[in-house]
């Protein structure tokens, strides 16, 4: 995505408080590339620590935790999503392209009143 | 919108870094209903401190002001969207309305998976 665009970003919301947006996402994604904890919030340039509550914080969310840890210190085990955890990713990113796909018209007015060239958009 | 529902909310971001998201929408949205940036933030139980710090925020994101403010002290003259405030308004209103039909079969996914109750949903 070029970055002198204009980006759409989706933050679903629980009745409990807890949401899951770009961030959570982007770290369900490099544990189900990664295998790791330690490896995808590396990728982020994202803290273990920080990675590891967010990771705690998706587990509480759910009925199901979406991830799962081996034993054996801190992610010496690795870790994967579990199948609810691959459902969850899966319809937040089918969530997104539909956003963007049916919000297209008003984001591309919305890059003209910001004055932002739009030209080479795809 | 009920508060036993998954609720999907919208962040445009911009290449400045600066965004537009429901609190900076819901403040804009009572400033055209009241004239007034302090009624506006009354109405939200936020500080007039922090809802002019927003406006402040919210012009600075644009070429042209979204948020006019007539003088005489704290809004006692009163403020106004200008036109490109009202057309950005406009636009997220409608942007959330289109990313909320479109995902709406994954949204629904997903309360199934976060078990909540979406029986009595419209």
């Amino acid at each position: 995505m070029a970055t002198d665009d204009l980006r759409l970003r989706l933050r679903l919301t629980l009745p409990s408080g807890g949401w899951l947006g770009p961030g959570k996402a982007e770290l369900m994604e490099g544990i189900a590339d990664t295998g790791s904890i330690s490896a995808a919030a590396r990728r982020m340039g994202m803290s273990y620590k920080r990675a590891w509550t967010l990771v705690e914080t998706l587990n509480a969310m759910f009925p199901e935790p979406l991830i799962q840890s081996a034993r054996g210190g801190p992610d010496h085990g690795g870790a994967v999503l579990t199948g609810p955890g691959q459902r969850v990713l899966g319809l937040y990113r089918r969530a997104e392209a539909q956003a963007a796909a049916a919000t297209a018209d008003q984001m591309a007015e919305l890059a003209a009143l910001a004055g932002l060239d739009m030209s080479g958009r795809k």
